[in-house]
């Protein structure tokens, strides 16, 4: 059984809400942010990097958001979630993930995380990024609204990978000072993902969790 | 045939030496940062996110190293570039490819790019970033010394994409102020893949193109 190394509101939700699409049986391991678990030796050693997500497999361990979502499609191939077999429509599905992960989430993760990026103690420069945050975030879902979400799922008819990643993604546009009403098809798309039943099982068993603790 | 838009000295290099590794046929386009030919409404039209590389197949275009390159992997199967048909080995390649381009690439674009996360003027701010890049830079390739990198390529014996991604971003450290003696195994890589025919070709043909202009 695979175990799935998850923070509440981080991307993991994304590899989680995958796995229940799949019908994957999987356990959860909560990771707590405010506790620092992320950097304690015992987590290190599943994962180096000192983030969530990460999926222990009976292969070994996998990071990497746009990579553990296709891995759960290729083992559950039968929904074909990531268009495998079809190289342009997968390779459609992999520049979307990769756009959010490279662009959507390092705008957004210079709200909170900017001392990655200058030295801790430059409070001003942090400052300064957040500043950007609304705009630079802003831009990155103008961009898909406009551009790469095809409706009624990222795909188009297709509900692939894609959309549980983006649905992760846009539950932080508010925190990110983006009015989601800007962008209507995100909104109504973020709406109907809310209803999914994966979705609403992902979150509950994330917040159980959370509470318990 | 394929067509790569590119521009000298950036991760379209990946993309290159992978079309060349496949025995691909491809055209070659040169986009010209200097003269912000990125942001013209010609080249708009093929990649709306004003960034290279994009790739233009029979099928549409793609843009995002890591789709691209599993993309050309996947049309050119016989070389067996990505893993594929290993899930949990494709997954690995993913998570490598995915930390290059969201963590690594990520860290160096704050030497130059420092505007798309703070105010363009704030000159400041922007200087703090640059500040931070060697330890930035250089604290991800440690990971990828330490942890990720298999030898004699990234995934061990078999040569496969990661190989081109890696490469091309190993070229930035001496500017990025990361001292590669200090990572012994990817000094010795990016020495030994510099003698590989695909990178020296892919090297001189954009090399020669920028000199024609």
């Amino acid at each position: 059984m695979m175990k799935l190394y998850y923070t509440p509101d981080t991307c993991s939700l994304a590899s989680h809400i995958t796995l229940i699409e799949t019908g994957a049986d999987y356990a959860l391991e909560r990771i707590s942010f405010k506790r620092e678990e992320q950097r304690k030796p015992d987590y290190l050693k599943i994962n180096p990097k000192a983030r969530v997500p990460a999926l222990v497999t009976e292969e070994g361990v996998l990071t990497e958001t746009p990579a553990i979502l296709v891995y759960i499609a290729q083992k559950f191939s039968a929904k074909n979630l990531a268009l495998m077999n079809e190289p342009f429509a997968f390779a459609e599905v992999q520049a979307f993930n990769s756009y959010l992960c490279s662009s959507a989430h390092i705008a957004h993760a210079h709200r909170m995380r900017g001392y990655r990026w200058v030295d801790a103690n430059d409070t001003r420069s942090i400052e300064a990024m957040k500043k950007k945050v609304p705009e630079s975030v802003g831009a990155c879902y103008e961009l898909v609204e406009r551009e790469l979400f095809k409706g009624p799922w990222v795909m188009g008819e297709r509900f692939t990978i894609c959309d549980p990643y983006l649905f992760t993604l846009v539950q932080w546009l508010e925190g990110d000072g983006v009015d989601i009403a800007r962008l209507p098809r995100l909104k109504e798309f973020r709406e109907r993902m809310s209803k999914r039943p994966s979705v609403q099982r992902a979150i509950e068993e994330e917040t159980k969790k959370a509470a318990a603790e």
